[in-house]
C-alpha cells in the first residue's frame, strides 16, 4: 500500500473523476471501495455532474486541434481545469452532505486532449502517447487530499493502446459467478465487454460493435431539419418499419466481417456515412418513419451480428447489459431482445447503477488500486504487454 | 513515508534527473541521500550527462513557442521525452558501474516547454502555470524504478512561482555557518540565492537576476551562421569591448528595476530579445566581437546590478559561488568579479562540486523529499504562501 488507509482495515472513500470526450462537463462518483484490484467492490454513495459552459468547451476544442493549440495554451488550461476539477470535488462532497475528513483520495481521469495510439511514421520523434489535462497536483492543494490520475500513459508505455478501459470497470462491477454476461455500451459508437461466468482477466473480451447512436442521431437531426438531436425514448423509430433490403446492405459493410479486437469511431460512421445512407433511404421511397427505425435497426443488427460472430461462439452469455446513453431508446432495446432470444436483455439501471455515473466510477476504482500498489491496467482490453499500476499521485 | 525504503534505515539512492531551458541535454546525478528535508545530507556517486542532437532541439525550440506549437507535439514529445529521460537512468546506472536494484528512485525535473507565472489580463481562463514534460510513467515503466517529477506546479497551487528551486538544494548544500554566501547560477537564465551565515528556511532570499547565457548563446549562434551555440570559455567576448551606451538601454528593462520575489525565463529574454539586441547592434555598426562582449556584460550587469539592489542592503555577504554552465565563462567570470569589488568570486567547482551535476543533485534531494512526505518548496524563494509537498509519484 503506497498511502497508509485514514483508519486501518477500512474501506476507501474515493471522489472519482470524469469527463468525456464529448466536452460535456465533470462527472463526479463519491465510492466507498472495499478492497483493491479484481476483487474491489464498489458502492456508489453520491453522484455529482457539472456541465462546462460553452465558452469554455469551445477553448477546449480548440485544444483538441492543431490549428489553435500551443504549448502556452496546453500549459494554462492544464492549471484552469486542475481548479475546476478541485472545485468539482468539493461540490461534490458538499452536495452529499459529507466532508473532506471523510474522503480519503481523489482519481482523475483528466480531459484528454490528444491520444495518438500508433506513431506518425514519417517524424522520428513521434510516439505513442496521449494526454490528459487538468494537473492533479492543484487539485490535491485545491482539496487537501491526495489525488491519483493521468492513468492512460503507463498503459501506453507498457506497448499498450491507452483505452478502453471501461472492460477493466464492467469486470469488476458487472462479473457474476454464474452467468455469463455480456455489457453493451451505446454512446456514439457501441461497444461490448463479453465477462464469462466467473471471468479472470485474460477472459475479458472486449470492442467496437459498431454504430451506436450516432447513425440515429444524423438521421433524426436531417429528417427533423435540425429540430431533434435524438429519437427521444425511441419513439419514431416505434412508428415505423425496417426495410430489411436496405438494412442487409448496409449490414455488408467489412467492419463487421472484421474480427476482434477491432474499434471504430466517426471515421466509419460518421456525418459521411448518415448522407449517404439517407440518400439511398430516399432513393428507395422510405418514410421518415421507416427511416429512422432502419438506422436503430441497423445499430441493433451490427450488435447481434458481433455477438453471434465472435462472442456466442466463444463464450457462454446468459444476459446482455445495455448502458450508455441508447440504453434510453426503448425500440433499441426491443430491436435487440428480439435478434438476442434466449438472453435476457436489461440495462444497467435495472440493476440499480446510475449509467452516467459509471465511468466515473471506474476511475475511483483505477485510482484506489494506485494507492494499494495494485496493477489496474487490463491488457486483454488494450493489448498491453503487461499488467501495471497505472497513474501517477499528488500529495495535498 | 510515502514509499517504503528498500532497506529500514538505509539512506536513499536517487537518480537526479535535470535538463534544463537552454534546452542542450540531460544532467543524472546519482546521490545517496541521508534524511530528508533541510537536515538532508547528499554525496554524490555519479554524474552523468547526454547531449541533445541538434535537430531534438531544433523540436524541442519549437514546442517552447507557440507558433509550431500544438497539443498533439506536446502530447508525443511528452512521452519521446520520456523514453530518452528513462534511457539517460539507465545509462548513468551503468556508466556508474552500478545496478538497478542499488537505486531506490528517480526524480526528474521534466523540460520546461512553458512558464507562465502571472495569468494573461485578459483571458478569463489564463491562469499562472508551468509545463515540464518528459512522462515520468514512461520513465517508471521503462526503468522499473519509482519516479518523482512534476514539481513545479505544486508551489504553483500554493501560491508561489513556481520557482526557483536551486535555493532549496543551496540552503542544504552550501549554507555556512560562519560566512554570508551567495550562490549565482547562470544557466539560460541567471539566478542567485542568498545565504545569511546559518541561515533557516525563511532567511533565504533568492530570485532571477535575469539573463545567464541565453542573450549570449542566441547571439554567438547568429553570428556564426549556426556553427556555434556558446561562446566557448568567453574567448569570443573577450576580444570585444561591451558598448556601454547600449549595456545602459539593456539594463533599462523593466525587470531589473522589480524588487524580489521575481522570476523570468525565454518570454523576457527569448529570440525576441535577441533578435531586437542584434538589430540595435548592428545598428549601432558594432563589431562581432564588441556584440558577443555586450551580451556578456549584460549578464554580469545584471547580476551585480541585482546584488547592489536587492542583496547587499540586506545580508552581509563574503562570498559569491558561481555555478551553471555561465561558470565556464572566463570572461563572464571577469567581469562579474570586476563588477563586484570586495566580494570574493569563485566557481562551485573550486569548493569541490561538480557543477552541472548540482542541479540533478538538487532534484534527487526533491524526489526524496516527496516519498518521505516531507515539504520540499521553499517559500521564501518561491513566493508560495505555505511549505507544500511538491511532485508527482509514478510506480515502476
Ligand atoms: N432519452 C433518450 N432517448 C433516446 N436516446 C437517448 C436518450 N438519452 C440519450 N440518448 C442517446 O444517447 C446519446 C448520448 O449517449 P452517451 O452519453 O452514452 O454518449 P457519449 O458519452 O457521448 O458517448 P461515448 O461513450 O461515445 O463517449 C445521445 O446522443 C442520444 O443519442
Ligand atoms: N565551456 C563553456 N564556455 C562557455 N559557456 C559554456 C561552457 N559550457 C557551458 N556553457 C554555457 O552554459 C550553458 C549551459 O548551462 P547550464 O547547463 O547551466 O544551463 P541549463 O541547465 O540549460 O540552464 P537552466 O539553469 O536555465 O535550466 C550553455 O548553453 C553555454 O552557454
Amino acid at each position: 500500500m503506497i498511502l497508509a488507509p485514514r483508519k486501518q482495515g477500512e474501506p476507501t472513500v474515493v471522489v472519482g473523476l470524469m469527463s468525456g470526450t464529448s466536452l460535456d462537463g465533470i462527472d463526479a462518483a463519491i465510492v466507498r471501495i472495499h478492497g483493491s484490484g479484481l476483487t474491489a467492490s464498489a458502492e456508489l454513495l453520491h453522484y455529482y455532474s457539472r456541465s462546462y459552459e460553452p465558452e469554455f468547451r469551445r477553448r477546449l476544442q480548440e485544444l483538441c486541434g492543431t490549428e489553435h493549440s500551443s504549448s502556452a495554451a496546453v500549459c494554462s488550461m492544464n492549471a484552469y481545469l486542475g481548479y475546476r476539477f478541485g472545485e468539482a470535488v468539493l461540490e461534490a462532497i458538499a452536495d452529499a452532505g459529507m466532508r473532506i475528513e471523510d474522503v480519503d483520495l481523489v482519481s482523475s481521469h483528466g480531459q484528454t486532449i490528444w491520444h495518438l495510439p500508433v506513431a506518425e511514421p514519417d517524424d522520428p520523434y513521434s510516439t505513442p502517447s496521449t494526454l490528459q489535462i487538468g494537473d492533479i497536483s492543484v487539485i490535491a492543494k485545491l482539496t487537501g487530499l491526495p489525488v491519483v490520475g493521468d492513468f492512460r500513459p503507463a498503459d501506453m508505455a507498457v506497448g499498450g493502446q491507452g483505452a478502453p478501459f471501461a472492460p477493466y470497470g464492467d469486470l469488476i462491477l458487472f462479473r457474476h459467478h454464474e452467468r455469463g454476461r455480456l455489457l453493451q455500451n451505446v454512446g456514439g459508437i457501441g461497444n461490448c465487454t463479453a465477462l464469462p461466468a466467473g471471468a479472470g482477466p485474460s477472459e475479458v473480451l472486449a470492442f467496437d460493435t459498431g454504430p451506436g447512436n450516432m447513425v440515429i442521431d444524423a438521421v433524426v437531426h436531417a429528417l427533423s431539419e435540425g429540430r431533434l438531436s435524438y429519437d427521444e425514448g425511441g419513439k419514431w423509430a416505434a412508428q415505423g418499419k425496417p426495410d430489411q433490403a436496405l438494412l442487409d446492405e448496409m449490414m455488408s459493410h467489412a467492419y463487421f466481417r472484421t474480427p476482434p479486437p477491432k474499434s471504430t469511431g466517426r471515421e466509419l460512421f460518421g456525418q459521411p456515412y448518415a448522407a449517404s445512407f439517407l440518400k439511398a433511404a430516399s432513393a428507395r421511397g422510405l418514410s421518415d418513419e421507416d427511416i429512422v427505425a432502419t438506422a436503430t435497426a441497423f445499430t441493433a443488427a451490427s450488435i447481434a451480428d458481433s455477438y453471434e460472430r465472435y462472442v456466442f461462439p466463444r463464450v457462454a452469455i446468459a444476459e446482455v447489459i445495455v448502458t450508455g446513453g441508447g440504453a434510453h431508446n426503448r425500440t433499441l432495446l426491443h430491436m435487440l431482445s428480439e435478434r438476442l432470444p434466449g438472453q435476457k436483455v436489461m440495462t444497467s439501471a435495472e440493476l440499480g447503477w446510475n449509467d452516467d455515473a459509471k465511468e466515473a466510477v471506474i476511475f475511483a476504482l483505477l485510482g484506489n488500486d494506485f494507492v494499494h500498489g495494485v496493477p489496474n491496467n487490463l491488457p486483454a482490453a488494450t493489448g498491453a504487454l503487461r499488467p501495471t499500476v497505472m497513474g501517477k499521485l499528488a500529495l495535498p
